[in-house]
């Protein structure tokens, strides 16, 4: 069992150091509100006041946080991760953001003697606490093998892509389809519904057809009560495609569906439905339909 | 085993109706060119000259054929279906229709005291020579318990759903999710490869992630080779779009995703890619991302 | 003078008799609701009870109706203008119908011996009240000329287009930028007002630029208070999107931009505002954006 | 006449300072690229070593420079314009960038005792040679009345809009339709040309219509024949687009036809478009329509 850092405590973070530390790592930790980590220390996590502290104190330091902003914040500075990282380190960061702003990252970790991997996750809060999550991770090859074990303690399906930022990149030309996949469900439901068919049936029709991809069959019957909780909510996906449409203008490549459903994803967060799981699409098509009231 | 009739007998129609031969059915058939339904003759199919003496011959008849307008043609005039309809008999339409158009042919089989269902099939070709095809049902209750073991020698899965046209109405609500996901994969796919990962290993991630439909699995892969023969083209994919657009508008229902992509199988079509599978939706995007000639 | 025949008088077509009337024409005309037609009856049109009577009255005959399956309503059966006419006779469609239904007609004009030309109007009940309406004209060059002077009575810029059904095709080809540019200035509005800008100051700097169309510097005003009356209404509006949308498949036109905006219309529709003049996609735009009540 | 400051000597840039010398302005310019301001020392233009030197030789210093990212390029660091400014000095920016990062670098201004304006221009470099062009500008009031002569010796329309960062909004909520108004008219001319129109027909119809915007007026001739010279091309326009669909999803706007038309941006770019007149929109749709080869 290696010592292992993590940065980024939050809703996803915390999780899966806990799944480290239930594997029997040692574990230092650092989150920017540490009251959210009370928890893990209790598990025993021991706590490291600042990034660069956790690179010091570990062989591999894993880190999880919201976007490429929040990615330059715990890298950068006197205080970051970056600032910690010498020859033999490794650093893998879980984070989505864009390829290009990984590879920066991975750069500069290469300047200081030392190794870096993107490994987005696919699959969301309730995909890790049932030990389902995927990862993608890409970089040094050689780091990869070493780090293996510890990614598979998070979830067990573990792909190594190719050179660093591809695995970034590949999740974020999955998840586009998330949201489409949902606006189209959603233009079919409704199609149904207002043809005089039945929500519940309309739905049970298209779970059971050729259309049912693991999204839908899981996200689909939320247009038939929305859920407590978001596990991916509107803000979460539309940061995805952004990041998706930006690749686009950067790569060259037109994103039709793409374009046109986060729009829709700007529509929803306009109608206060920005942290709610983006299922709510069909909540923003039922208002330009008419059959809701949009404030 | 019934009597029963068959209107239509192109590619699907004259596999439908082999399947309900080898079950052991009598079938009386009749399609537009007699040269295309030889193999059936020979298989011990009885032939009529007509749509109106195949519904004569038989107690339940089905028909498969293009779109509203065949399906007009074959019912009207002296030679048409409904002129051979009387009481007791029952008539199964299984194309894909505008439920409109659908419900106005059942108002007319009603008026001659016949019953009338739409019965539209959700797979294709080798969906169906697997025996795994799903049919959809509306209509009479009582007539489709009638017909329903017919129904089930040509594809196991059959369900009812509702009054007359709704059958017709939940298969064009769910075939508008195949062209729409077929077009975010593809940018998906092409996103990653412009981005550097190559396509096979981008279309392995993809089919193996939650996006991952049973459409898509099966059709994902033609990105890496179009496939020789054609189960679903442009032509009719597009034909489905259109009733989805057409219902939308009638109703009221936005379709924001449906028409974008729509319109790119008219791009298919403009450049030459009409009778293909509409999986060529994939080389509509590269040459719009100017990665092949458009002509 | 000549002898005149008119058939359709709503809104458009009776303010167009009208002004034949005042220029010193002989009129005779129908309307499947006479009662619409006493002010021009009490003006000195001789009223006929068919649309073949007015044919039959009339050296050229004009008509003005809703859409394709009016103008075949009015043309058809042993009422109908076709069979009132006979060589010499000239016969002016002004309706917006498809292009292909225009050179149906046309045909089976020529079969009686007489000759058709489309001859659609650009512009609203206003622009035809100001005396300002464009018209242009397609079909026999030499019947064009012969009716010219009785076109120019209707509206002063008459414009010799082409072969039947291109006058109708260029109709449409132009009136698919009115609603996409409403739309596109409503986005600009709506950008600035939620930017901070007071939307009258937003609306003063767009009709001042170079993007102000007639049209848009006509309509634009419409997003600081709608009109009472819709000159050209939201049902109108999708009528001639739907006409474009069709021709574009039918030759193999993509229409990226009247795709989604043809989708906004369906929304407006949806909304409640149909009968409203397409100036309110700017409110259905606001819905969208969550900034007032859908229903 | 006031001792005048411009930084960023480009095409645009340049052609301004030198109009405000042909009035009599002493100006003290800076370029990156020295030998693209030789012109312009000819013309008796004072060279100084970089932007603080311009803002310390000048009462008042205008800029003209690419994007967000220069104007920071050219304010920031121990030579920018920042450093240079104090008490009394006013800074106006005439680029186009986004709103947000025009109020952060008037806020830095304000910190050292200056003021600032944002003042794009609405028009090209034809524009501005023909002395047509329109500035807006936003800021302390109160300044923006001590420099208009200066502006309008740039531009005779020089319009007040209200404070720091209104001004570069109002012109991104312009010039989103101009890209929009563009694709919808190679729409119509496509569509009129595939169903038998000759295109310069359709295109003097058009310029005759409603929809005749000046911008369409002055670049739908374009669709007949492409300009030399690109005076708004395909990177430039797309700029903007960009900034108003992150405007966009900052203010939660809905954007559909600006979103759909960057997607073709796109395409123009990745079919090697990038450096022509955005009018090239209508070579993009006839790629897509099949009739032309994309690469």
């Amino acid at each position: 069992m290696a010592d292992v850092g993590f940065v980024g405590l939050g809703v996803m973070g915390g999780r899966m150091a806990a799944r480290l530390l239930a594997a029997g790592h040692v574990i230092t930790g650092y989150n920017r509100t540490k009251a959210k980590a009370t928890w893990l220390i209790e598990r025993g996590m021991r706590w490291a006041h600042s990034p660069r502290a956790v690179v010091e104190a570990a062989e591999v330091t894993l880190s999880m946080v919201t976007d490429t902003t929040a990615l330059r914040g715990i890298t950068g500075g006197p205080d970051g991760v970056l600032a910690g990282l010498g020859p033999g380190k490794i650093y893998v960061d879980m984070s989505t953001v864009s390829p290009a702003a990984s590879r920066q990252v991975a750069a500069a970790v290469r300047d200081r003697g030392a190794r870096m991997l993107d490994a987005p996750v696919s699959g969301s809060v309730s995909t890790l606490e049932e030990g389902k999550l995927s990862i993608m991770a890409a970089g040094d090859r050689d780091a990869f093998e070493r780090v293996r074990q510890i990614l598979e303690a998070i979830g067990p399906k573990v792909t190594y892509v190719g050179p660093n930022g591809q695995a970034v990149l590949m999740k974020i030309a999955t998840n586009l389809s998330l949201a489409v996949q949902m606006l189209a469900f959603s233009e079919g439901v409704l199609l149904a519904e207002k043809g005089g068919i039945p929500r519940p049936i309309a739905v049970d029709v298209l779970l059971n057809s050729v259309i049912a991809s693991p999204m839908i069959r899981y996200r689909g019957p939320f247009v038939l009560g929305r859920p407590e909780e978001a596990w991916f909510d509107v803000g979460m996906m539309q940061k995805d495609m952004t990041l998706a449409l930006d690749l686009g203008r950067e790569l060259s490549v037109p994103l039709p569906t793409t374009s046109v459903t986060d729009q829709l994803l700007t529509a929803a967060r306009a109608m206060g439905f920005g942290s709610e799981d983006f299922a709510v699409l069909f909540e923003v098509l039922r208002t330009v339909a008419g059959m809701r009231e949009a404030v």
